[in-house]
């Protein structure tokens, strides 16, 4: 559903958080913990986090709970996450990016599910905000790889605007704990108001901008967001209470938590 | 076609080769040339060898060429090209073999082909000729992954056990220029004879084990192997013409390569 | 000190830890709750776990403490964080230790201290426990980097007879946390009784390892075991009390803590 | 020596080669014969190219030729071979550049030698020419390592800015291989004119340079280049072609190749 119409709130909507991040002996997050409370899991695929060991549990996990799974595309770069921007030539990009779509789908199948979704992450996330020739990359791994799955990505963003150029369905989502500036894009993790931290706050946040479309920015004014799912975070406990207080937020207020594809 | 039947030459056999092994900034093998020589081109999966744009390119050309595409899965061991033993927990070992299919069947799919087989790699393919809880993870990926896919494999292999019992198909091999031992066994990497370098004698050497099922041993004594694949190589120029001197041979004495798969 | 001579405590004895084990974004072990508590750290060299910050952070600490810094070498491994086996060539195995002595002698030196032992890790630890060529490789990456260096290992090992053999000073380990075999090796990871969980045990396993040098196996039979320090765990809230209660018994008896090179 | 005062040969010039960059089964470039014609080599420190043995081999045939070692630092991008910019923050760059100083550093140890200066490698290199926050990590990372080595880079460059600004001994350089800019940068290697092929034709440039000071540019215009070493390449059969050529060209013009370190 798409929020925001005219101070109704829909009847149903999807929420995702990244899963499947932990790597050999470290791990990251709270999946099971994650998996209870949203309906869709953006599932690392082994570039910027994420063992085959791992990927594997985490998709048994999704598919014995209903919880669609989706592929968490990113650099390849496990000393950084994912978080640095690399320059990937763009063909190498989408080379990257099939390949893996490929192995978490592959996963899947031995799991009885299948990737339903793409969503970039990390600093591949923010570089297809703007960056149009990674972002069309992007598109086009998709695309060839199966133009029937939808792409997750920050409304507004040439990764979105890639992705419908390349016929694929786009899915803009809202942050429940991430700090907005007013064109509407994330701050920036490096600056203060980057994180929300209060559950409460969070799930009023997600309501406001179900009903009206809505969120204040750090700057203290409202900028207009679309949106059809909601991500939470579960890498940390206060990350996991947050989702917690949104899923229980948008129950009580009648939304139905579900998955967009 | 199982080769060695009462001194008839088979119809036809297949032709197998290691390619996609390039990684990055450096290049091995001449895929070209070989893709113009085999039937079946076992492709590296990422985890020794073979980055994601090198196995996209390998699996056009060999789609565009009408070759049979297998997965070369390894251990995950970039240094050590997967010649190393890796003591990886079975498990580990299965979910490991399940990554690289997937990525590299996914990569098949934008290329327009498809995973067919499945033939270890390097030290993998010389663990699982007896270590039986590894050859049974190997299978038992293969099995959770696609049932349909054969497994080719050193003849009397714990792995070719391991993958009829898991119910798939096995496709026994013969390397035309590896040195063999009396227990039918390849000659180790570190041993005098390992490798052949003498294109007649190795296109001589695969015809007679076609007709007569036996080779010479490097002690000098004949051993019985069954085959229904030949393995020729391409890292080097000499691989290529030991390759190239073993099809001819095959085409003169009227035995046509074909793809097993 | 010696432990364990005709039941006198000694003066002192040191206590030693895996420290610098996180990897990027993913955080393993309270190392500052451990540098309170040892006076050896065995910092990782990023071959098995360690990223270049995490390295650099580490040595800061442990010089800022007093706690001498050693080199926790290990197997190429960050996916199985250097606990699985692998068969390296001896002469790329020694190369491989002295690239990561290397790594850490040059963080070291920024952080204002100096690598002043070697101990390996996981799996090359318990490989050298009994592998003859790549314990002397370990020996003799350790003499061609710098003689003067101890190596610390597991009383009875190869590794401590090739170190020896190699002109190095050996230093025998006892593990507080570990349960023994009654050849008083360390009862594998896998097998029950690997782990001691109650801190007044293990206090009172060192006490008396220190005054009788011996340790009640499994088995439930005494063995013998030599120590010139003693190991403790940091990587959980639960390792860290155990560390903290030798420690704290140590100091109840009249052992000073006190580092060894 | 500097060159290029008044139309006056110099009596020596340093010329420098990138080495040691094969990985494992990958072999890259021919170092042997590129020992030959150099002065001092930057051999490559493990993070975008070189393994263990092949980084001490190197540096073995480096110290039995008297040719002089330089650490090539770069980013931590194999699959890449550094040649892709990386937006690692400025202090785990440093800490990077530390751990392969210290890598490199014993690895020379070992083999008789030390590392006597510091190059970038790749988009690093790159990068530095106007990444103000990169060059000062550099800078400050081989300032905390080792004052006394000298930075090569690129004449009028943020790195031999940020070098000298901490105290280091700035060396610029000249590519006999590469295409200029009118503003004295490299061409893109994505660009036509990025590479010379013509041995005579470099030769001549690189004494142009060093009697006048200048080079003529991809534009046909002249432009003023600073240098006091002369960067020639190995890793292919045309590049050790050109660099004996330029080499073949100082020595008839009595020029000694002479390191500069």
């Amino acid at each position: 559903m798409t929020a925001g119409v005219a101070g109704v709130l829909p009847d149903s909507i999807d929420l995702n958080s990244d899963l499947g991040e932990s790597f050999g002996r470290w791990v990251l997050g709270d999946d099971e913990a994650v998996l209870e409370l949203v309906t869709s899991a953006n599932v690392a695929c082994g570039f910027h986090a994420g063992d085959p060991s791992t990927l594997r549990r985490t998709c048994v996990l999704a598919a014995a709970r209903g919880v669609v799974v989706g592929a968490q595309v990113g650099y390849r770069d496990l000393a950084g996450f994912g978080r640095r921007f690399v320059d990937v030539p763009p063909a190498e990009l989408a080379d990257e990016i099939v390949y893996q779509l490929g192995a978490l789908d592959g996963t899947c199948r031995v799991a009885g599910t299948a990737v339903r979704y793409v969503k970039p992450h990390g600093a591949l996330y923010n570089a297809v905000v703007h960056h149009r020739a990674q972002a069309a990359a992007v598109g086009a791994a998709v695309r060839d790889y199966d133009p029937g799955l939808p792409v997750l990505g920050l409304p507004g963003s040439e990764l979105l605007r890639a992705a419908d150029a390349a016929g694929l369905r786009t899915v803009p989502e809202f942050f429940a704990d991430r700090g907005y500036t007013r064109d509407a894009t994330l701050v920036a993790r490096t600056e203060p108001g980057a994180l929300l931290h209060d559950p409460a706050e969070a799930a009023a946040r997600v309501l406001r901008l179900l009903s009206d479309g809505v969120v204040r920015t750090v700057g203290g004014t409202d900028v207009r967001v679309r949106a059809e799912s909601i991500c939470v975070h579960g890498d940390s406990p206060g990350a996991v209470g947050i989702a917690a207080a949104v899923r229980r937020g948008l129950e009580r207020a009648g939304v139905t938590p579900k998955a967009f594809a």
